[in-house]
């Protein structure tokens, strides 16, 4: 089975003003579909990053796969990495620093999974299936908190309204809840004074006290203040994620606080492992297939976390359908990523390339989708709509920073910023 | 695809005097063939050990396997893991110590492989395009030299005649090479004192000043004599194997010899990378599907190699076509296996249990097998001479030292013995 073609989409979807360390969110997020048509005439489906250099690459490195067989992917690596070549890092670094072998991964990444979209299909089995078989029917996700406006500014306020203490964010999670099922909460901090998301998470714990909570403030505190944090909040937290920047300082803090540390920010590459396991930062990994190559390189990690003691979880950018099911089977085909995942799926708010029916939460967790390969269709229509908001909706990089300095002209992205 | 039966056959091939630090080589050796069978009647073929204790497991696993599909395979290691429990060690050693999670890679090893090629049959192509694609179209693999008797005492001498001294082994290595072309030679050593086996190091080097070599004691020595051959090997030695037992000791030699150190007895097991690399013990590890779970899980093993800049080699015991096929299509598809792997084969001299053409070596290298799956067939009329061999050969586990003491009374296999 020869690649024949492939199409590389850019879209946008309207996202809502979710805080972070670095910002908030624009109202438009960015990502890229990509197609991979075979001579047979089947057709694969990957997703990645939207942003334009790495459009950039994407397209570049489509035109040099077109004659490659669907399971080159050896082959494909190389090609992707003799094109790539330098550093693409995410401007908003909240996946950690960029690096050549990130970059080549994050490349990779959606090629690879659309040829095992395509080879799952001619077999007649789930992507799952090419990863080893499930070990669950269906994958916990955590309710993805995170303190927001209740719209932006220029626009009215969005059904999920403003989040900005405590109760906010009670709310916010109650609603989620409901509406998903989820059984593991995740706040997105680093946006107030740690004191403030302290109480966010006392509240919360008050509020669900059987519910698995995960504080994320995106490095923004130094070392004192994340084990300070960390001591306060002994009892409430299944894990910490990314207090402070850095392996080392992570270390320090892993030393020296009751739970365990997670990270998607200083342990992103394969050449991480090293100094990180010998330091002992972190406890658990959060994977991220956009990221770490694809679905069987996130595999060749999950491998290495089970044989160094690390925990898994998984990590999420603003998605659609296609990474979702990616997730699911990635996540459903690896025996030891016992935490519940991550996911944006809530703030798309419905929003999808992808027809729906496939995809569905039941008690938080979405079931391994039946059919054949990543199981979801392109909804072209859907794709065709949101291009044209990609082409309309003026933004070409995720930015953050920016956009939260258009409203509040001496906010800093500076971290750590307590 | 369904695993509707699992047959099970042990065989017994004739098997020259080849000397190492547990003893000698009795005149049979011993393999189990795994066939698996699924619903669509096709079959897919697997190679182990033949070791009774082993072969039980392996026997009573299969039974559990059957009713699975062939994509499984989270569920069969989960379910052979069930069944292994406890430790099924090496009587001889040579592989490093068993641990309960090496028993199950062991037992799980044959039937992930068997399944791997009915899924390249069923798709059409080769295994090593499910690992990967091939990165090379020809594994190249060495001139595996030992120390050996004529023949076996109540035998003929065999055409390999006896290597007792340097000039036999740089004869025998100069029969090896022209036959089969080999590029790379290995010398088990462990047999003789350390100045022995120096000095033929020192001849072959001389004899085939470019061919990178390579020594393997066995673990026969102290961390002292250890040192000392190393330092007196610099600048003969593409790397030094095994010398000495534990990855403590291995460390302290590593620290101490100018060549890299290499293992596949003191790493064996996923658990073995923390503390190896923790202490950088080893600087090549020599994979070997049959003890790392067969090939997937060969294929995460390289890539934590990749991680922590160890490089690979691949480790063999006596072994048949079957066997010969995987690893060819695990080191094709294994980008940074870059040197050339041990094998056996010469000393099988022609006997196997597949039909004769789809292995060869050209210049030392085996080309990948081009057929679907595995690319080898089994021969049912081999099959059934050698497992008549099998019954009634006798032997039914791998014991060096007995076998040598009969000839050497005094004979120990106690190591470190130098």
């Amino acid at each position: 089975m020869i690649i024949r073609q492939i199409r590389v989409t850019p879209v946008a979807f309207r996202d809502p003003p979710l805080l972070n360390a670095a910002g908030v969110h624009e109202p438009w997020a960015l990502r890229t579909i990509v197609e991979v048509v075979t001579d047979e005439g089947l057709t694969g489906l990957g997703e990645t990053y939207g942003d334009l250099g790495h459009l950039g690459k994407v397209r570049e490195c489509a035109q040099a796969l077109v004659g490659l067989g669907v399971h080159e992917t050896n082959t494909m690596y190389a090609r992707i990495g003799a094109i790539v070549g330098d550093v693409v890092g995410d401007a908003h670094g909240l996946t950690g620093a960029g690096t050549r072998e990130k970059s080549v991964d994050r490349v990779f990444s959606p090629f690879e999974v659309a040829c095992l979209d395509i080879r799952g299909k001619t077999a007649g089995v789930p992507v799952v299936d090419l990863l080893g078989g499930r070990v669950r029917d269906a994958v916990p996700y955590s309710a993805y908190l995170f303190y927001k406006w209740a719209g932006h500014p220029d626009q009215e306020p969005d059904r999920f309204g403003a989040a900005l203490d405590e109760a906010g964010i009670v709310e916010q999670a109650a609603l989620l809840i409901k509406e998903y099922g989820f059984r593991s909460i995740k706040l997105k901090g680093g946006v107030f004074p740690p004191d403030q998301e302290i109480a966010a998470i006392r509240a919360l714990h008050a509020a669900f006290p059987s519910v698995p909570l995960r504080l994320d403030p995106n490095a923004a505190w130094t070392v004192e203040t994340s084990i300070r944090v960390g001591r306060e909040l002994e009892g409430t937290l299944q894990y910490l994620e990314d207090p402070t920047a850095d392996i080392s300082r992570m270390a320090e803090v892993a030393a020296a606080v009751p739970m365990p540390l997670a990270t998607n920010m200083c342990v992103v590459t394969p050449e991480h492992f090293p100094p990180a396991m010998a330091s002992r930062a972190i406890g658990v990994l959060l994977l991220d297939h956009h990221y770490w190559g694809g679905l069987v390189r996130s595999s060749h990690i999950a491998a290495m976390c089970q044989a160094f003691g690390l925990s898994l979880s998984m990590h999420s950018n603003s998605h659609l359908g296609i990474s979702l099911a990616a997730m699911t089977h990635l996540a459903a085909a690896t025996p030891n990523l016992t935490f519940a995942c991550d996911t944006h799926t809530p703030w798309q708010d419905g929003q999808d390339v992808v027809k729906p029916g496939a995809l569905r939460f039941i008690e938080g967790a979405v079931p391994v989708p039946a059919g054949p390969g990543l199981g979801v269709e392109l909804d072209r229509d859907a794709l065709a709509v949101m291009n044209e908001q990609y082409e309309k909706c003026g933004i070409v990089a995720r930015d953050d920073t920016t956009y939260m300095q258009r409203f509040e002209p001496d906010f800093s992205a500076r971290r750590p910023r307590w």
